[in-house]
């Protein structure tokens, strides 16, 4: 078919009605035009014989299986194979709510990530309600269409909600990326800095800088993992039980977190701690840093400007780790989510378990193997071996913590 | 990367989990293993030269560009390429409400046709829910990521109300192909049996048999186009004024629709009609055929089976058109919808108008041009000047109607 001819894409006339023509200085706009995805079939569809196979009438009798068997929509559509990637745009990056379609780039972009990195299909759903019960209801609504659903920027603390409430519903993995995908890479390159510098998870005190979706999540798998001790601090400080201005989120992460029982600013919980993750996108000054345990860890993921500079960092620290692809120890969550997806799919999950994400975080971490060291925590996300280690560890984990349905 | 050890149809335990292996004795069930259509990535993903700019950081420039300027969403993401498929499964094919599962088989040929005719990428999205408000509400929500939205397979009435409310709430195509794209190809064939046999529109009396979907927007069409008089029967008789027992939708039919005052059965209104169009799934005795006008046309387009044999039709009528593959002229709504979407993505169409309809319409009947004969009315699906042919004329009507946005 003549699909150059008529694909809406070929057209030149794109910049007729805006003024600005960013291709002319920026290459990631030139790599943007037209977005960076598309469907393909994967059957022929080159004859009325294809036709009548793929479509009228032999489709007929695939989808009456389906109504008798429903589960056979697993093996005989495309349902298994994709994930909705869901987003209300309340929380893009760096960039807070810049709304729905200004959130695309990002969800296509995460679609192909799937993709290329773990062989899912992906969909961006960007939806025009922030209204917690609406995106709810408009999620399950869709659900029959999708083997799985990834909530990404959704921002705090709604995502916390909607994540379990939709988890409740569906019979498919609810997995809001930035909370899960975050904090399984931090436990996997935390368990090989532990690893490299001969401690156990049970011997450190770590410190969070940033209560959103991420620095949630990662408190949750840290104590989950069986970290000694594991503070998180807000804007206005540790998060302790004492505090009058806490949410719900927040006050539920004060009775399992911070057993020391800190009080006071960000700085003064690093004294001495082993420990620091930052997820805030705020700064720690370098005497706070100087201030932490010998041999500390700081894992500075604010992106693209580390809380504390990696150079600086060094100084005290015995291993660093960033949220930027120039350093070494990029913690990144295309390490995660790809392979989560994969395995969750593979073998028709009904949901991601924390044992599933433990699973996730060991195999991880156990890529990197012998070739330990100070740079070298956590594998790259090119390492063509993560994938499929992340996916095989969470396929199996699935079965053996009974949510797999093959 | 090693995408094939982690893609989740791979794995080769499909029936585990099931009785039947319907592999072994059908070949659409093993065509449609693991689904008909998959995502792929346009740009690439190679290294992290690429990453930073389809992913972090470059993307957020992108986002930013986007929410300044709105517009732009059009040229920078797949948006105005991509259609979302929606039904509720309530009206599948023949087999009726089957549900969304079991409808997605549908869902994903309905796609691939759309990128392989028409270019136009395109993602099933089949509803678990049923009620119209919701359904709307549903689609409004979604919106944003898509640049068109075919509804398909929702049954009637309820179809009408969600197309017209969602095309008021929503500032991209919506279309009801059940209806619309049905209309198109039947109004194509139907401009050149007349123009084969030397008559106008305005001369011929059409007798339409079914007031579902197809019946009622073909009716509308052809009263659109200047057909002389068209009477439209359900399973009660000619649709007409002094009946008590008709819904909204078809009181609003009876007023624009049949000038003649026929009121009756179906076998009254065909005595001396010049044109029987069927899409009711009924039969129509060879006497009816028999008693329509002298050189009359007859489009029997029940699938499988259709009103009439066209052996049976055709030794009456002066054309005959069935839905089938396996006779002459077969009115498939795959010559329609995949370019008035392409069309209408184009020049970014706010909507689908009657005279985009009507434009494709005469651009598909132009494309027979002089090899015009009884058998040949209509072009095959897989002419591959029938496209781009509907995609111009398509774009060019939305010009000229101001509803395009380039």
């Amino acid at each position: 078919m003549a699909a150059e001819i008529v694909n809406p894409r070929s057209d030149s006339n794109a910049d007729q009605d805006g003024g600005v023509d960013p291709d002319s200085f920026d290459p990631a706009f030139a790599l943007h035009r037209g977005g960076k995805m598309a469907v393909q079939a994967t059957v022929p569809v080159r004859n009325k014989d294809d036709l009548s196979l793929a479509y009228t009438p032999g489709v007929a009798r695939v989808c009456t299986a389906i109504a008798e068997q429903p589960e056979l929509v697993h093996d005989y559509t495309w349902k298994s194979s994709v994930v909705a990637v869901v987003t209300d745009g309340t929380a893009v990056l760096g960039l807070g709510d810049i709304g729905p379609e200004a959130s695309l780039p990002v969800m296509e972009g995460k679609a192909i990530l799937f993709k290329q990195f773990g062989g899912v299909d992906a969909v961006p759903i960007a939806l025009a309600c922030t209204d917690v019960d609406e995106i709810i209801e408009t999620v399950v609504r869709m659900a029959p269409s999708f083997g799985g659903v990834n909530l990404e920027d959704i921002s705090a603390p709604r995502c916390f909600e909607i994540e379990r409430r939709l988890q409740e519903r569906l019979d498919i993995p609810v997995f809001h990326d930035d909370q899960h995908g975050t904090a399984v890479v931090t436990l996997a390159a935390l368990r090989n800095a532990a690893k490299l510098t001969g401690r156990t998870l049970g011997e450190l005190r770590a410190v969070i800088s940033g209560a959103g979706a991420a620095g949630v999540a990662i408190a949750k798998m840290l104590v989950e993992a069986g970290i000694g001790d594991v503070a998180v601090a807000d804007r206005k400080g540790v998060v302790s039980s004492d505090r009058a201005d806490l949410t719900p989120v927040k006050r539920d992460l004060a009775g399992f977190t911070n057993k020391a029982g800190i009080s006071g600013s960000l700085e003064q919980a690093l004294a001495g701690a082993d420990v620091f993750i930052g997820v805030s996108g705020g700064t720690v000054p370098e005497a706070a840093v100087a201030s932490m345990a010998k041999g500390a860890f700081v894992f500075a993921m604010a992106n693209p400007n580390p809380e504390v500079h990696p150079d600086v960092a060094g100084k005290y620290a015995s291993v660093v780790a960033t949220g930027r692809s120039d350093f070494p120890n990029q913690i990144n969550n295309v390490l995660a989510f790809p392979g989560i997806f994969a395995g969750a799919l593979q073998v028709r999950a009904s949901r991601i378990t924390e044992g599933m994400k433990i699973a996730a975080a060991e195999a991880l971490a156990a890529v990197v193997g012998d070739d330990l060291a100070p740079d070298y925590v956590i594998p790259s996300p090119f390492d063509e071996r993560v994938a499929p280690a992340v996916t095989a560890a969470v396929a199996a984990a699935a079965r053996a913590e009974g949510v797999a349905r093959r």
